[in-house]
This record gives C-alpha cells, sequence and structure tokens, in this order.
C-alpha cells in the first residue's frame, strides 16, 4: 500500500504545484480498500507478476476512485472528506473539476501503458459507463418514495460496485487467468461492493442516531438509503407520510428513524447485506486455494462482522 | 458529417432519457470542426480507411469537446452554449458534471474499441493531460496584469491547440501515415488551433465592441485575450492601470478597449495568428497531393480571413 501510494503522489505531479499538493492530499488517508482487492485478487492466475508491474494498476483505481470522488464533493457541495477540507472549498469548484478531469485521464493512462497487452481488459475497465450511469440513476431515488429496492440495488451496482468489480477482474486478468476465474472475480468484487455499500449505509444510519445528530442529512436532502427504502417499498404509510413533507425536521426524522428500527427495515437491510457477502464467500471458497484466498475471506467476514 | 451526428446520438444514448436527450441536443448544432479535420487528415497515408471505420473516431474527437464544453460551462456558471440553455442551466450541476464524465469515458471507449491496433496513439490522444493542465494554467492569467504572451500561448496550446493537433495526429495514424507524417499533421493541427483560438479572441473583441454591449464580460472575469495581453506585455501603462481596478465599468472597458486598438495591440495578435497560420499552409503544401489536401489550404486561408 505504500508503495502504491508514492506511486500516486508521483504520478499526479503537474507544473501546476497548488492542484498537485491538493491531490496529493487526497490520495493519502484513504482506505485505498480498491488496490487492496486488487492486489489480493492478482494472485489466482496462472502468472505471478512483480511488484513493479502491479503497483501503476493498483494506483489507477485509486485514483480513479479518488476521481469520482472529487466530482461528488462538488456536486453535493461537501464541505468535508476524510476531515480534510474538499477541494473545491479550498480552491474552487474550476480546480476541482478540472483535477477530477485530469484525474479519469491519469487513469486511462496508466490502464494503456500497463495493461495494452491485454487490450480487451481496456474495454471491460470501460465499465465505468456503468459507474457514471450509477450516479445519474441517483436521481431517480432522490425525494422518491415510490423507490424500490430494485431502483437501489440497480444505483449502488453502478456507483460502487462496479469499481470493486473492476478491482476484482482486473486482477485475475494481470495474473494470466482463464475467462472462468475472471468471471468469478469479478462476481466476488461485485458481492463484495454492493455489500460494502449497504452496510456503509446501515453504519451511517446507526452512527447518526447514536451520535445524536439534529437530523439524517442525507434524507433531509431527499437521499434514502436501504433501510428507508424498505419501508417505502412494503408501503409503510406513517413512513411515507413523513418522508413526503418538503422540509424534514429533527422530529420527522426521529420518527422515520423509529419506524425504521421498529418495523424491521433496519434488520431487512442486514439480512441483505449478508446474503451478498454470504455469497461473495461461498465464490471464494471456489479459488485457488493459497494465502490471498484465506485473507479475502477473513477481510469479508470482517466487513460483515461490523454490522453485527 | 451528418453520419458523424447520427452515429454520435446513437452512442450518447443511455437509460436515462433526460440526460439522454439534453446530450443529443449539445452534439447538435455546432461546427463539428475537430471531426472535420480529423476526417480531412485521414486520406494522406497508405490505406483508404472505410467510411464505417472513420465515424466512431471523429466521433469520439466532438464527444471529447463537448465533455470539456460541458464542464468549462459549469465552471464559469454560463447560461448559454450555443444559444441553448447551458446543460447545468437546464438540468442541474450534478447532471451536467456526470454527463461531462459519461462523455469522457466514452471518448476512452471508442478509441479502445476503434483504435486498438494502434494502442499507442491511445497514448498519444491522453495529451488530454495537456488539455486539462492548460485549463488549469488559466487561472495563472486570470486578473493577472503581469501575464505574458508566452503564458498565454502556452495556456490556448493546451486548451484549444492539443485537440486539433490530436485530430490531425489520428487522422495521420488511422491512415497508416509513417512517423514523418504523424509528426507533420500534428504540428499543422496544433498552428490550425492556435489560429482558432487567438482568431476567435479577436473576433469576440471586435464584435462586442461593435455590438456595443456595455462591457467586454471576459475582461470583467479577468480573463485577458491576446489582444490585452499584448498592451500589459509591453508594459502599457495606462493599460494596466485601467485593469488594475477591482471592478471595471463600462467606461474603463471603452478606456482599454481604445488603448488596445489605438496603439496596435489589436493588429499584433493579428500578426501572430497570420504567423501561425501561414506555417501551417507551408506544411500543408508539403502533405501528398490530393484533393483533401486543397480543401485544407482553403479552410485554413478562410479562417484567417475572418480577421482580414
Amino acid at each position: 500500500m505504500d508503495l502504491t501510494t508514492d506511486y500516486i503522489h508521483q504520478a499526479v505531479k503537474i507544473n501546476n504545484l497548488d492542484i498537485s499538493s491538493m491531490i496529493v492530499d487526497l490520495t493519502s488517508g484513504g482506505k485505498m480498500l480498491r488496490p487492496a482487492f486488487f492486489l489480493l485478487f492478482s494472485d489466482f492466475g496462472e502468472k505471478k507478476r512483480s511488484t513493479a508491474e502491479l503497483i501503476p494498476l493498483a494506483a489507477s483505481l485509486e485514483i480513479l476512485h479518488v476521481a469520482t470522488l472529487i466530482h461528488d464533493d462538488v456536486i453535493d457541495d461537501s464541505p468535508l472528506r476524510r476531515s480534510q477540507p474538499t477541494i473545491h472549498t479550498k480552491y474552487g469548484r474550476r480546480n476541482a473539476i478540472y483535477a477530477g478531469d485530469y484525474l479519469f485521464t491519469l487513469y486511462f493512462e496508466l490502464i494503456s501503458r500497463n495493461l495494452s497487452s491485454h487490450i480487451d481488459i481496456l474495454r471491460n475497465a470501460l465499465s465505468m459507463k456503468k459507474i457514471l450511469v450509477g450516479e445519474l440513476d441517483q436521481m431517480l431515488i432522490n425525494f422518491n418514495v415510490k423507490a424500490t429496492t430494485e431502483m437501489y440495488l440497480h444505483e449502488i451496482s453502478g456507483k460502487t460496485a462496479e469499481l470493486f468489480s473492476l478491482s476484482a477482474a482486473m486482477g485475475a486478468v494481470v495474473s494470466d487467468g482463464n475467462q472462468e476465474l475472471i468471471d468469478r472475480c469479478k462476481g466476488i468484487g461485485h458481492d463484495i461492493g454492493m455489500a460494502f455499500q449497504i452496510i456503509d449505509d446501515i453504519l451511517d444510519f446507526s452512527n447518526s442516531t447514536q451520535t445524536g445528530k439534529p437530523i439524517h442529512e442525507d434524507l433531509k436532502n431527499g437521499v434514502y438509503s436501504l433501510p428507508y427504502i424498505l419501508g417505502l417499498e412494503a408501503g409503510n404509510e406513517q413512513l411515507i407520510e413523513v418522508l413526503s413533507k418538503t422540509d424534514l425536521t429533527a422530529d420527522d426524522d426521529l420518527k422515520a428513524t423509529n419506524i425504521v428500527v421498529d418495523d424491521g427495515y433496519l434488520n431487512q437491510a442486514k439480512d441483505i447485506a449478508r446474503s451478498y457477502t454470504k455469497r461473495a464467500v461461498d465464490e471464494i471458497d471456489k479459488l485457488p486455494k493459497n494465502t490471498n484466498q484465506k485473507i479475502l475471506k477473513a477481510v469479508v467476514k470482517k466487513l460483515i462482522n461490523r454490522i453485527k
């Protein structure tokens, strides 16, 4: 991970010092989950790649992720990211948008330089389209009390799972895995990503409930996470009534929260997360037995245990 | 051009109908200069490509161009583009930023699908980095009365000339041109792009002067085009004094305009545009003699005659 971080810091250097330093800031201190999964999945095919071959690809995945974060923050006008002021807050929207564009470009550049012998994966890599369409689909859910679980799952499938899926598939490809292995890794990556996003939503829900924040910010902005959507889809009239209001108060928030917990929608969401991790673990069992396989399994179990 | 437009409209279709239709709007009614130059330059190498092979690449260049326009409009908060409301005005910033990202992706997808046998040009294509760094460099000039011609030329070299250069080089590559031809086309494209941007600046300057707009909007926003920069660089004290003011009035604008015209800076800018087109024409003369060569020469001459 340290080598990957160093590589990213070298790669993002441009003449404009301000922009360089803000990108370096943002590519530090992240959890680097996508590079980590890529590296874990790069050990199941025929070919062992050197660290020098793997690092640029690991870096490219984090760079792509950060590009989407920068644009997301501009769009949501978020003041903080990873406890630091966001780029647009510090350097203005212009720099933030271009910095994101620049990182998108850098991703494609790294891929084309380091995966040119696997040009086909480059096209797979361009499931990027799905990522962006996922983001656009979010609108269909926002402030929509008729949002369904299917719509939500489709959205996070693009927004989050696709990049995990890409990271896993790229690992399989670079290790010269056959099509069966690539497809399996892709599926595992997808399921991990789906579980990751649902668990993140659940933790966000529980944290802000516990820390007594006056209101769930997302809810106020019409961004419904899975626990709420399960309630809406079940036709829970009280919940629909509360969320149909135009400007939610702290009281409304508390009401919605209680409904989601008391009527079991939070637990239903947990069950859905569990079913994704279960399928992921089952498929990991079918991968070649080696150290990375064990680590992967442990990581996925740790992930789901966060919402025990 | 019609085939290219149709291809673009097919390619940008996504499930989200609103977004699709706004992208279709924006990819209609443009001058399609970059696809046109690409097609003109695709006739000088060994290999004749079919229309079916050329159109997706021509389309990719317009798509890339539109992606940068969408993001530029968000950044500058411009209300109109091609006489239509801009995407962020009509559909909000979220959609505009993602639509731009989506088109960037589509560009890379089209290139990777249709130029995979020339993977190296894909990396050249990624001179995209220069485009974005050019945009970021614009900050160095804004509200900077110490801006120099060199800084300005460096900026437009990235912002505008790079994409013209790419269009021309891609034409040479796809026709299996040798390295000498590719380099020549790249250079011609660059010079055409430089001339195009300077001429555009000059026309903007003259138009708003003639139409009696109360003030040059760009000037008010600290965006200095070449005529002003030539005056600033020459150390014209009156001009420096006017542009150093914090909030320009219509009177200040008139004063600055008169200085730029009377002291010959506008003519100097025209001379610089002419020197770029002259070099372009000289190099076009060295291309294989065919119909496209003649058209190219005519187009470049028509371009420079706009500021006679």
